[in-house]
């Protein structure tokens, strides 16, 4: 059995900034050598998530809005520790931060329009997300 | 260590169905020999969820209300490309797409209320889920 | 490779409370030897999550308020069946019942402010939570 560790960092221009990833964690696979397992992609941060969707300006924006709807940018009791990303925190809570992808011979076993992405909610600052294989 | 893989396909009646699939990983388990790992349940699909909660028909209709309620049908920037689905992509965000199940003494490791449900939010083609399980 | 396996149990006193459990997980990767590999955090209840969050009183308000208002008490179908906690397995599908944390040089590989925490939506009774590692 093989384990393979690596991490992805980012640092994005916006507070707020969704960015596929697909491609990193493909490379990681094939360069951790598992033909058959597991992998997991894990925000290593409390105010962003890692999520599988499609790759479509449009329903990115979408996605942005709705999340917007559903946990606004308002005063939260958070924010009487100084912070003011509470809204952050609660979009990683709907998003997830985490997902295990397949690995089937070799690859990546995504559907056909499946894509991963990094999801910043209060970027702008150094962040990273752990990418972990685990098989044979 | 063993790993072994198979997928499940679905073709639904209608546009929105909710489908127990508790038995069906469960023979996939069996199948396996694995007697101590885990085993994902994950969907292939961008407009598709898997869930574990309750098989009770009152709350499988409440969750299809709440979930109409969180992600309306309406106009999405997603539609602009010929698509009408962007309701069913945001009620994969929130009900997430995937489930892993522990395998112990060779069975799946469920509370006595847990089953797996497949969750179509844009159905009446085919579809697949993919089962993998990683053990000993 | 090694599997290892166990429970943790919980009896709040009240209906809803959240509950830090990094330390007892922590501990049972230790116990279990594994250097590198996965640990499912998974509630076996279908009424409670368990999620990786911030460990701050505030936020952890936030996340109440912010439930109640996604998944409100309320009349639901599910009521039928004699159950009032219709509103709590709708707050186990929007926190997800699970996580999956890496283990790397033996420990936890969570990053500088996440906590894993069991969310209970309808306790004063006693509830399980699976932990199940997988590594080498």
């Amino acid at each position: 059995m093989k384990a393979h560790t690596d991490y992805l960092w980012f640092e994005t221009t916006n507070r707020e900034e969704f960015i596929r990833i697909t491609d990193e964690v493909a490379q990681f696979v094939y360069e951790s050598g598992i033909q058959e397992g597991f992998v997991l992609v894990s925000a290593m941060h409390i105010t962003a998530a890692v999520y599988v969707n499609d790759w479509e300006s449009g329903l990115i924006k979408d996605i942005h809005r709705w999340l917007n709807n559903l946990a606004p940018r308002k005063d939260y009791e958070h924010h009487r520790t100084g912070e003011d990303n509470g809204e952050a925190h609660l979009k990683n809570l709907i998003m997830h931060h985490q997902v295990t992808v397949p690995i089937t011979n070799g690859e990546l076993d995504l559907g056909p329009w499946q894509q991963i992405f990094y999801a910043e909610f209060d970027g702008q600052r150094r962040k990273r997300v752990v990418l972990k294989a685990l098989g044979i």
